[in-house]
């Protein structure tokens, strides 16, 4: 027997193509790159096939079955095509040969595959990937699958679940696994869409606070860059640009230049509230013209004064005093009144920039939930079979 | 005895059964991958089986122990069935044969096992992993495994504290090491727990910052974004969603989303303290009728002055002038009183709010104590085994 | 025929330099390490030659394809010269024979090729790169290759784009896939170029600031951080200094050296805006001046309260009363206009840098734009062979 | 000699073990991973011993010394007992065989100790790690080892200093390395004590800031924020818990809730300094109680006007117009006086506060680094042999 | 010939020292690891060497050379001697036989070295790095090198740059190629120098922004954080504390200190202009001094008023009203006053400060450029060799 087995480290196919039949699959994902859009997964192979020249007879050799070392006889390999690493590995060092020359073995398979998952409705993404399987063959020659039952082992580790998977065929020498994947919507619903939500809410409402406060700005600019941060982690998150990219970075991008529109208004809205202009069209012409008015004014106070030191007169100094004093006060009033129509007149803008913004915003924001629920986009999954 | 060893390098099973004593396991946990919910552990084990073909007279050569190079006679393999990546190494290159056919050999196993661990009172978090023990077996045919004692080597390193080990059985050739595995909660309760606590409370203290102050609203708004950097670093080290998913996840969704309207609450009670009215319902409604009403005040004061100018008395023009300053002063006195009526209202809804807000909180917190003290959820680990 | 193939596990070269054909060469882009500047590929070649010892008779044996084990017969090596890890594997275990002694096999190599791509223009940067391949031959000696069909197998993963292969030729023996690489541009634009474009225009806006707000100040500080923020991680994206370093990082500098004058600037013309000098040249002259005035006003103001004392006449302290009050209204009046005349000063200032910081930004962003898009810079791949 | 090489390809331990002389060994720590507390160590072991069945006779064949390919000779193995992952690799290819049957040959061995380091002094921690060095040996079978020298390569790369090595016994074949490690402490001292110390120095020095200037509590939470975020650096850098964890951990969360403590104090007193009142045990008395007192006040006034119409007097209505005056003034000044009574009473609060947590704090430090510095804590390093 | 081929593996050194010849050695940079302070090289080395066994003679067999697989027959080794982890692999699996017993072939070595750069002068450091070649040679038997030329493969990928390399000797057996690295400055001075440059200017003029207006101390504490951020960034990627340690990690430590420095002057003084003194010393005593004496003046004005109501004079009253309002405004103006002294004194404080501040950072600054261009430090790299 021990010379046997050392004369069959050989492969035997007579008519050039044989039979493997794999009669068990137990299916594993370990993990999916959502990054750079790969699958790793785990394939777990119970094969039998026949080798004739190890056939025996049982009344010469009394035993049914023989253990043999898998280094020792050939056995058949399994690829997966669309894998760009894969390595297949004996499951055991032994391996099981019947009387009649049929083998047993379990052998291991990790494959890394590249599958473009749609990501179009990214924190609810889900798609199938194929993992096709095959075995070597060229020009006729070789070994043929005849695959059984395929079972999932639970897979429900990493940022990925696994919904099922199916054996499907494509052509007769065309086997794969669909395997159905979803994403575990919760850590980027949280990690991502929640803050952000909560920021754009905390933008709109911002608007309540003052214009001329002077805490508006300072505040909507610590919102813009917390986006930023928001945005930078998301593209972090996801794959590069791609046939059906997600709409969701899209939809970040446009909430950012909001964001920042609704700064930079508030913004030049701060200005014209205390000068009533705008730095960019008419620089100080009001406060000069103001303050020249006031030195009018001034000069004119002065003249009267003069006049008043020759009049020379209690009383009519004393109304003079009070004059002043009503003078400053009328300013102060004046000035203040000013200072009051100009806010009014930003609060306005304010308001109609606030109330458009708030139109414009729910408006963009039901068109781009109802494009995230009903688009769907398709993607090719078997371009690798030309 | 060279050509003796030569001949051994197959296995050798007689009733196609053979029995492996395990008499020494020295486990030792190495690392645990919290994110991904993997148990990387390491087994040291022990193992003697019998090789009749290897058996010697003694008679004829003298020595009753032989050591014989590993690679030379067939060695059994031990499997971790729920291992997703398992290695087993020869612990030494050499092996040691007895003259009646006993070997006895170390191996070393590194396991990376997919376990499941209940993570749902996350930083106290504390389950057990079966790490299964197999051997090859097909059809009745291989090796079956008789196990002794188990050691557990300190492994205390890590984030992970193995609590204690111990061997276990699900069927007669199912033999488990159950692990029982704790988090070491000192450096989340430290990074995670602590911070959002404090900023909690620094929340619920700023509300005696005033309100109109300007300060109250960065305060807080600097307080959301930590907070939500917090959420974003417990996302980062806890895993995907999953039966049993840390409750302080949902804890910490509803934190934030009190915090936010916390601030919200502030930002929009800031705009009622200063004009007395929401942006949103009416706008500017205050501040254009009390304008409208100086301004026709004014006016008022404009058709007096007018008449005063007529009369032109001394006396009378004293008191115009006075009475001009005492309109002054008590046109700032009304709008000083107005906006402090605005402000003591603002105050009112103010402290209304913060003493709910404070009781909701309360009843919250205390609810999510007694949930996250006495709720077990209980994962089953024996999905491997079907 | 056993015998056979076992005698046959060396090379059989006649003439010292044997044809290899290669008539299908599947190319694939794993990856591209944009900070290394690395190129990951995979190549799946079918090669085809004749070994004359491993012809049979199919008269004598009457198959006419035999299939062989990989590891019994010579196989020929394809090296890619410019890789600097490079690991050819046998895509399957087995190989076909023809009768004729044709050997037909299929081989899959990764490498890692150092690959300078010209980063110019960053985020829109496209460049060829040279993927050498050889097969072993020295001094004659060794292997030629016959190049056929080379197919791109779709490789749009990861942050390149790969637009498309060629086999080219430099020399007779020196074949090389041109593969043709372009960035998606979409995520570093959104990443890098959105924020820091919108961050240059707050702060261009926040001229709009007022001068003593105190908030302009803040706000632009805050820019200036995030800015620096947005370099440090393009600067952990991009390769160190090189021929062709990207221009968007000195672009990236200027901008940042701009916020930061703008910032400067706007720090010392707050101080000119309240106090009318800098404090650098001449230190608080101003309000020193003013208050020693005020000192003098203050002793005249006494000096005639003396006598007024003496005067002790009713109406005339009615008046020097009134006149305490006119001048307190004054000296405040004056101040007033003081600090306005400064604030007037300033802001002119302000608006003076503003438009000359918004022209000379706006010329150079005109010119930096025209750099990129026009001017081209070209690397020569082909250093490896001199 | 062909024939003698190819026979020898087994061990020969005649008496069931043998000598095995290391006269020199070469010990370099590689790094030392501060988080795991692992010890990556490289050993370069010059390895003596003898196989008589490798003698020769000089007569017969000239040579006094051989060079043998390693891989045809049996060679000895050494194995670190405490390793958790230890790779043992030949040195060259070849070992030199002297006409005796002596062999001489190095290897190489890299090894993966657990190591609990002893961190409680963390920034100036050192201790001492033992490197257990043992052959294969099994019941009385096997090899033993005569160590002779033990030098030290180089080693202060990385973040751990060698200080020294030494060779110890434990038992007769319980050989080790000691290794002295000692922390380089200029980095952590750097980015995590020097920064830490001084945003306790600013939050201290940060009580000079005036309480109603709105600057303080801003200024609190950047740096209790701050704080936090070196919390997580240096938990990021720490080992998890573990006996002997640093006390610096306990010293930054005492830190951290001293700084929310005075941070808190500093909210509630700025409410204090303004309204008098927390918002806490009674809501906005203060500020209702003066308003109905002004209500009053103004009612008095009314009737008072009411009155002063019916004397319709000139000199009363002067002297009615200036008592309003008067009364706004003293208003004015009362509700001045008032916040200021407010504010000092604050202040008070404020400085007997800052004094206590100046006092308390100043103690906290001295105790800290008492303990620091005089507690020694002593970690048993030899836990694996039992 | 296949016999011939057959038993030719094993080496042949006749005198037990065989000369190696190295004609050509490709030496290329991988990179280099700034944290570790490692160097990862890659030697393409073509080796020649001369075998007696494998001469053959022309007129038996026909060929001038051969191709003969490459683990069929002996090959030297190379050695990298301070070589952390080194692997040698043959660049294909043949290799060349000419007919006088001359072999050719070509390896790769890819070496990783520890090389105590000198980071001195850190973002503009360049040092020379020994890579030792040596091949196995022991007790006189074994190989030695006779080296060729050497070309350097183009290799400024990365953040070092190679400038140079040179084959040089210590003894005659040691053989080192020196390689010349420089760091590619353009990434640190961009990432670190230019903001912590911009800050530090930024620090200077932030001096002029007025004292009391709240907005210096945030605007420093900001400076001071962002500041610590670069310090943590400069440690991450700079090695720890070592002979050589670059200057620059002090500089910013020094940095730090003047930055906190001047904002701890800043806050003190915020409180020096508010309150004329410092919390420190004596608490609030301005201002109790202050309210007391208005205390008493009101005390003094209420028994006034109570003289007055006996007086009950008309024109008495408006004198007495009048002299209110002149008392407030009188008040109100020392109040101003005082201010303003408090104010004017911190601010010569302030300027004092931050003049001698500017000349102490002025002369630190140009001491600290002078010792980091003059100061060179030589590091031994040769102390693997004793």
């Amino acid at each position: 027997m021990l010379i046997r087995k050392n004369c069959t480290s050989q492969p035997q196919n007579e008519n050039c193509t044989q039979m493997i039949h794999v009669p068990l699959i137990e299916y594993q994902t370990l993990s999916v790159d959502t990054k750079n859009l790969r699958l790793f997964s785990r394939l777990e192979a119970t094969i039998v096939w026949r080798d004739p020249e190890l056939r025996w007879d049982t009344s010469v050799y009394k035993y049914h079955e023989v253990v043999l070392p898998v280094d020792k006889v050939w056995t058949p390999e399994i690829h997966v095509t669309n894998g760009i690493l894969t390595t297949m590995k004996h499951s055991s060092h032994d391996l099981l040969v019947y009387s009649n020359g049929t083998l047993r073995h379990t052998v291991t398979i990790n494959a890394e595959v590249n599958c473009e998952v749609n990501l179009f409705n990214y924190p609810f993404a889900a798609d199938d990937c194929p993992v096709a399987i095959q075995t070597w063959s060229t020009d006729g020659c070789g070994t043929a699958l005849v695959l059984g039952e395929l079972r999932m082992v639970d897979s429900t580790h990493g940022d990925w679940k696994t919904d099922g998977v199916a054996l499907q065929k494509k052509r007769d020498d065309r086997n794969y696994i669909m395997v159905s994947l979803s994403i575990k919507y919760v850590n980027p619903l949280i990690t991502l869409l929640l803050p952000s939500i909560l920021i754009i809410l905390a933008d709109v409402t911002s608007f309540a606070l003052p214009l001329g406060g002077g805490e508006r700005n300072s505040f909507k600019v610590t919102l813009v860059l917390s986006f930023t941060m928001f945005l930078i982690i998301l593209n972090d998150k996801l794959p590069g640009d791609s046939q059906c990219s997600p709409i969701i970075r899209t939809h970040f991008c446009v909430c950012l230049v909001l964001l920042v529109l609704s700064m930079l208004v508030s913004l030049v809205l701060t200005r014209l509230a205390k000068d009533g202009s705008f730095i960019f069209c008419c620089w100080s012409k009001g406060p000069v013209a103001k303050s020249t008015g006031n030195e009018e004014e001034k000069e004119n106070e002065e003249a009267k004064a003069d006049i008043s030191v020759i009049q020379l007169n209690g009383s009519e100094e004393d109304k003079r005093m009070l004059r002043k004093v009503v003078n400053f006060l009328e300013a102060f009033d004046a000035k203040e009144l000013e200072r009051e129509r100009y806010q009014r007149f930003a609060n306005t803008v304010d308001t109609i920039f606030f109330w458009s913004y708030f139109f414009f915003g729910t408006v963009y924001f039901c068109a781009m939930t109802y494009v995230m629920v009903r688009h769907t986009c398709t993607v090719n999954h078997f371009d690798f079979w030309y």
